[in-house]
């Protein structure tokens, strides 16, 4: 017997819990690759993960205007061949002046950035923020990160003070929160979105979570808002986020604003925190001087979809100096975020303008990336609403649906006698029958008695959407 | 008043200290940031870090073979004009066969991957490690990280159990250990290197340490080997690998070793922990099989010093299986260490081969490296050997020298007057003087009563070496 065993390895790692990577993600993995040695057992002939926004898994294509760039910072060797690029291989000059701008400013994509991120990228993102939402913004306060995931993870270790450090964290919410939080020991404070008012966020139930909170002596020091919202895609109206910013500020709270899905809206309009605190100030002079907002964006998602190459930046607005040192030097231990990820956030921010050789390309792959998940939400929705006894809101945004399911007694039992949650048999059941992987609601949190499932809108074609009705309907046949 | 301040924030974030880049790495972005702006009111034209092992920032040419491939997987749209690659770029055929094996296997470098890295790619280091050590290696205990540096943040998050879980630490040691086991609010164990015997490992001051903590109730349950190390450079013996594992083995610790600098040896030869752990199975059938080992690899240094890539890996060997799940749990938080880089180290570990296309350039291109290191160390030795009250040993490897350097009293009344220690003392004047950038010995730990540096010896030429000469004479005067 060696040393460590699950019983005397950190308790707080023990109990995280991640779903969206758990059981059945790693059954999904064990399935294709028995499909992968020919095994033609299975019922079905390719495994679907529709249980993680993973774009370009899903044979999403790259927007090529990023990708010839990044291929020069890769190999800078081959600025010295500009006729070969421009004539043997159709590169645009904006694609090359690019790539010589931000080889002038890291280097080498091999060599380590300043802790924070390369400073001129910081300045492009600052400029995309002014025109975003009308308000100058500081390339000083602003941190690139491996993704937005990493960002959390430094903003949540900063606010950590004890045990009783609480963190308001919507449910249904993306599991990296809670996970964090678990691996922390801090304390989660759960306030429930409205299904009923399509998955908004509810003011009076945040109010109340966050005094039953302070009534059993947390110390709640943060509220996350995801907008728009994962699993449930939902935007936030500005009058939702206005109030969340004038109770914060009341209740001295810091905004974690996580904002990665702000360019995959269906209905209505994202609204920034950072925007709308601006407008605020402005209105108020002086009363919301002391709002801490913190706001996080990704190369992960929206058309982008870059997830691998892990890019993303938070920005801080109001925050002490200090406790910004604080930031930097916990971000400097992990030395810099990947600096073709920042690379790759400085074209997100910076696309090719109407005009420049490379826009008309780079706006009908977008446009073709924005209208393809848009019809293949519809038509996964359009499913959802004729299978009996689901449930599903309007597709809003993001790259998620979240039907409410309801099953009988009968696979409610047959799924305790399994030592399963009824969501989580579904689920497996599903996975077994169809190949499709999706995320049980008991991975993101939902009220008490209700099911659900978190499904991804990305896997093109509808004959996934096919098993899934297929299998649903012998399900509840099965269980009846 | 916001809500967070220097006092509220998380203690432990708060007690860490990071010194390769604390006040003199920011200092000296500082002074860069002011020669770019044209001023001229500096007795220097330029800034050299040699606070940080940063190959690519100091002008070293990445490997072509690393980078050919890496545009392709960046940009896979070039596979279409094989012909304007192989005539217009002149990429080998083996380049564009590397990339083809790689998108294969990753889909897109845009796409997460597992969370433990791409399972191909294991499978090369699997091989890579086959062949270093001659045991075999299994692909399943591989797992890509972000650099090393995320790798060891992964392991002590797993170890600390509760703030008596002690990790033996040598020192100096690179401070990651340090500021990560403060972060974790768990127990650095210190154990003393030994300077007069060219800072080898003793396990003496090993057992004393131990002793000591196991005395103070501190639960021991891992000792950290950087070999070669960081900031000394030594390679340990194979005798003094063997001492280690077989204390490891009594004590039930886990040997964490950091083998970043495995190629970065001129003085005796790297001898891997894994290497040497199964030739002791293998001599002693039964005994060491319970030892547990965490090996850690990266592509930041080496010849590679592709550090901006964050691409790294480590192997897990004797892990209980429980503890192996939880640190797969644990790294699913963060999604996946970066596409691209886990793309790198495949690069690293299989290489081109003799009799390849690419072969003549990348081996000219290794060799040049590694003897232009070779060199700037020793023109960097010599330049110590000269200084008055610096006592430097003949460089080992990894990529520093970390000098004793005696300083007069007056020099360490002049620090204590400015509230620093004599040697931060030293480099912040070194710094403003010459544009050097070094970290003092403390940053590191070093015995009471001694004083050091670290430096770099990858910046090119000999012009800043003359600096830090001219500057120390004048120092010593200064402060007679």
């Amino acid at each position: 017997m060696g040393r460590l065993n699950i019983n005397n390895i950190n308790p707080h790692v023990r109990a995280a819990e991640y779903a969206v990577r758990g059981e059945l993600a790693v059954k999904s993995e064990e399935l294709r690759a028995q499909l992968s040695k020919g095994d033609t057992s299975l019922p079905f002939d390719h495994v679907i993960s529709a249980n993680i926004g993973n774009p370009q898994q899903l044979d999403q294509k790259p927007i090529t205007f990023f990708r010839q760039v990044l291929s020069l910072l890769e190999n800078p060797q081959l600025l010295d061949k500009e006729d070969v690029l421009i004539n043997g291989l159709g590169y645009k000059t904006d694609v090359i002046e690019r790539a010589k701008f931000l080889l002038k400013h890291c280097g080498s994509v091999g060599a380590y950035s300043a802790s924070s991120g390369v400073y001129a990228i910081k300045e492009s993102i600052a400029k995309f923020l002014e025109r975003r939402d009308g308000f100058p913004a500081d390339p000083a306060k602003i941190y690139l990160s491996a993704g937005a995931s990493s960002g959390v993870n430094t903003l949540l270790h900063i606010l950590a003070e004890s045990p009783k450090s609480g963190v308001l964290v919507p449910i249904p919410q993306y599991p990296l929160y809670t996970a964090t939080l678990s691996v922390l020991n801090a304390t989660c404070v759960p306030y429930y979105l409205e299904e009923h008012k399509a998955w908004g966020t509810d003011l009076e139930a945040i109010r109340s979570a966050h005094e039953k909170a302070k009534a059993e002596g947390v110390d709640v020091r943060c509220i996350v808002i995801i907008n728009p919202g994962n699993p449930t895609g939902a935007s936030l109206s500005e009058d939702d986020v206005r109030s969340v910013i004038d109770f914060a500020s009341k209740e001295k709270l810091v905004i974690m604003a996580d904002e990665v899905y702000q360019t995959n809206v269906f209905i209505g309009q994202f609204h920034s925190f950072k925007g709308v605190l601006r407008k605020m100030q402005q209105e108020n002079p002086g009363k919301y001087d002391d709002v801490e907002l913190a706001s996080l964006h990704s190369v992960s998602k929206g058309m982008v979809g870059e997830c691998g190459h892990r890019g993303g930046y938070f920005e801080l607005v109001g925050f002490d100096a200090e406790v910004e040192a604080a930031i930097y030097k916990f971000v400097s231990i992990m030395l810099c975020a990947p600096v073709i990820g920042q690379c790759l956030v400085e074209l997100m921010v910076n696309p090719p303008q109407p005009g420049d050789p490379s826009f008309e390309l780079y706006d009908k792959e977008y446009s073709g990336i924005a209208n393809g998940l848009r019809e293949r939400a519809n038509a996964l929705h359009k499913a959802f609403e004729q299978m009996e006894g689901v449930e599903c809101g309007e597709p809003q945004g993001a790259m998620y649906l979240f039907p409410t399911i309801t099953l009988s007694q009968k696979a409610i039992d047959a799924a305790a006698a399994e030592g399963r949650k009824p969501d989580e048999f579904y689920c497996m059941r599903l996975l077994e029958a169809t190949g499709v992987c999706v995320v049980p609601g008991s991975g993101f949190g939902q009220k008490e008695g209700t099911l659900h499932f978190r499904t991804t809108f990305l896997a093109p074609g509808t004959d996934w959407v096919g098993r899934i009705v297929k299998f649903h309907k012998e399900f509840m046949d099965k269980y009846r």
